[in-house]
């Protein structure tokens, strides 16, 4: 993978020119994404600004976000050729910052189940994850340092843990989703994916201008509470043994480390999940269902068939157990600093029939929680499998610093 | 005006038929919009629905809202002759209850200050207010009995209060904003216009596919609180003679009427709004501003030079106020059922160099809650004045109610 931070140094350096670093990306997906199919578009001319943190940091933009010079397609044949009048903000984040934005990244059809084309870069034969494949595959496969993703049930976390990449899913709102196909409203969050944990802070900081939450040199050792989340159901093999090894890397590294148990109404609102999604979902493709209902993605489709008798009575009390949740979750956090959890049930699956299981991932998006991917071990086939750090709301800055943490830890076993 | 519950009657009665509704509005537009200008386009050939508690309904759009059957301009020469691909789900949810779209109705450029140049209804000399001008001054005109428009400081209940329409703006995200163009995530709020609370209602009430925000036939005597928002500086004598008579209407019709004072941090609520309202803006008109700066309007792109150099430490400290005053605010209704105060300083100000002011209604578009406009006197120059009744987030219903129950004490006076 191509390292933001060390890209930057080497920048700053005088060791590589902004120029040369973005058609070192360039030349890296002339040279993979043939086989890999990361990309829906990208441009062969692009090149570096000449000033800002992420100058010479070749981005890729999840195909869901709007992007003024390149078409946006949601991964959808309706939006086939759909060219958006502007850029979104996150976009907008990006150019400040400095960087250049290479190409939009394949999306599951409305960042929904329905898979797309691109492969794992660790393993052909097995899928990337969605619905941020192409981000995930583009990142992970070393083509890219930076890319763009959204998660509204656990499209950044699962497929970064499924291509080996870090990521973040911030809290909720820290980074705008106007000009992001919505989903979910009370859901969507703008993620990102990149080589490690500092890098994605660096990424993210630069985006914000929130010096504040580039990790430090030194982390103090955190306080961790380890969550299976048994109300999910049991993780395979390599997902268990992926949670086991971080917990005891961070506690050979200092860190106190215990398993916790989950307030009832935290499970309760892993299982409403997806009522809030579906109802939401129902009316953020009122123009696609009603008008283009042949045309929809099959998955996504039958997904909105099986919910349409959601009524207001159903989504307002799950809403209601979701505030209460996220009031039980914030006091969890009075006697941990992180938790680490699974990113996802095991590696990624083989074939292209599923982006798999978002299980482990919604519970966090619906609290609004930071949730940081640290890639943490190598399963059968060559396929990473990671963790995922979670802190309180807002607290992004101890999400990613814990995490850069166990990453270390975990260099260390 | 053209009620829309009479109207429902109607044509329920057979004493009209769907299509005949229709044609009425469209009759109406014809005669009176050239001297108007309510509309930014509308649709001769417009048809009513067959089925739906609003068919025969003739609905204008506000031109930041996304439809694909109109242009959407976003009343900026930035987005002239842009057409979405699909519906903003708050025009499909009038689509799905049988409502028929027949134009989109002016909005200042991106629902910021730089006037439209619509005309007051009441007395062409004066504004109509903003920023939903069209939709404000197409109900107020009789041309049209609903219309959408959208609120971020004041822009739905001024505009209502100076056209003399009742409106509402309801608790935050009750009606979606996907496919809005975005002023402020924290603050856009899309609302509706019509000639009474009932109407507003009944409108609402179809959209969301909630019949609880219907308003029942009789309604109790509320407990209702005055705040004349003191921190927000004195009202014209229209405005405090508006506050004054719906204080006593209500009073005489058997309500328990009082003046509250605000805590302390509901006034510095009041403050902050500007904070976070800019912030945010400077996201969500992130592309305009960098890319297109010469063409941006000029009240809002001084508006954002003025506003530059905030930090996100200013922001979070903006929305940490407001999170403590919205939970002082809640507290207040433990001992009134709903407030009432001023929906604009007095009466539309003479010309089209200014919209209007906002400052009585920023706070509560802050603070998410429901907020009614009840026309209440008509002051010199034929022109209206109204108040707002507000209930605690939520709680649409309440308001509705409690507005329908100042409406008819005034009417009794």
């Amino acid at each position: 993978m191509i390292s933001l931070t060390e890209l930057r140094e080497r920048i700053e350096q005088g060791a590589v020119s902004p120029d040369a670093a973005i058609a070192q990306s360039l030349a890296a997906i002339r040279a993979q994404d043939k086989a890999i199919g990361a990309f829906v578009h990208h441009d062969e001319g692009a090149r570096a600004q000449t000033a800002g943190p992420l100058r010479g940091i070749a981005v890729g933009i999840k195909d869901n976000i709007d992007t003024a010079d390149f078409p946006t397609e949601m991964g959808s044949q309706i939006y086939r050729g759909h060219r958006p009048r502007g850029d979104a903000p996150v976009v907008m984040a990006l150019k400040r910052a400095g960087a250049t934005i290479v190409g939009k990244t394949t999306t599951t059809a409305f960042a929904a189940n329905d898979p797309t084309a691109t492969l794992n870069p660790h393993n052909q034969a097995h899928t990337p994850g969605g619905s941020s494949s192409g981000s995930a595959a583009a990142v992970g496969g070393g083509m890219i340092p930076l890319a763009l993703g959204t998660q509204t049930g656990g499209s950044v976390i699962r497929p970064a843990s499924f291509c080996g990449t870090a990521a973040i899913k911030p809290s909720y709102r820290l980074l705008p989703t106007v000009g992001v196909k919505c989903f979910s409203w009370s859901l969507d969050t703008v993620g990102l994916f990149a080589a490690s944990v500092r890098d994605v802070a660096a990424g993210l900081a630069a985006m914000t201008n929130r010096p504040e939450l580039l990790v430090p040199s030194s982390v103090a050792a955190p306080r961790i509470g380890v969550v299976t989340q048994a109300f999910a159901g049991a993780p395979e093999a390599a997902g268990a043994e992926a949670l086991q090894r971080a917990a005891r890397a961070a506690a050979q590294a200092g860190a106190t480390v215990r398993e916790l148990a989950m307030p009832e109404i935290v499970a309760e609102a892993w299982r409403i999940h997806p009522v809030i999604q579906d109802f939401e979902a129902h009316q953020s493709f009122a123009w696609e269902y009603g008008q283009n209902y042949d045309a929809m993605p099959p998955l996504l489709r039958g997904r909105l068939d099986e919910t349409k008798g959601a009524t207001p009575k159903d989504y307002d009390a799950a809403v209601d157990v979701a505030a209460r949740a996220r009031a039980a979750l914030a006091a969890v956090f009075d006697e941990v600093d992180a938790l680490v959890t699974l990113s996802a049930p095991g590696a990624a699956p083989k074939g292209l029939s599923s982006t798999g299981d978002p299980r482990y991932n919604r519970l966090w998006t619906l609290m609004g929680v930071p949730c940081v991917n640290v890639p943490t071990l190598v399963a059968d086939g060559g396929l990473p499998v990671g963790v995922t750090v979670v802190a309180p709301f807002g607290a992004d800055a101890r999400a990613l610093a814990a995490a850069a943490f166990v990453e270390a830890a975990l260099k260390r076993v």
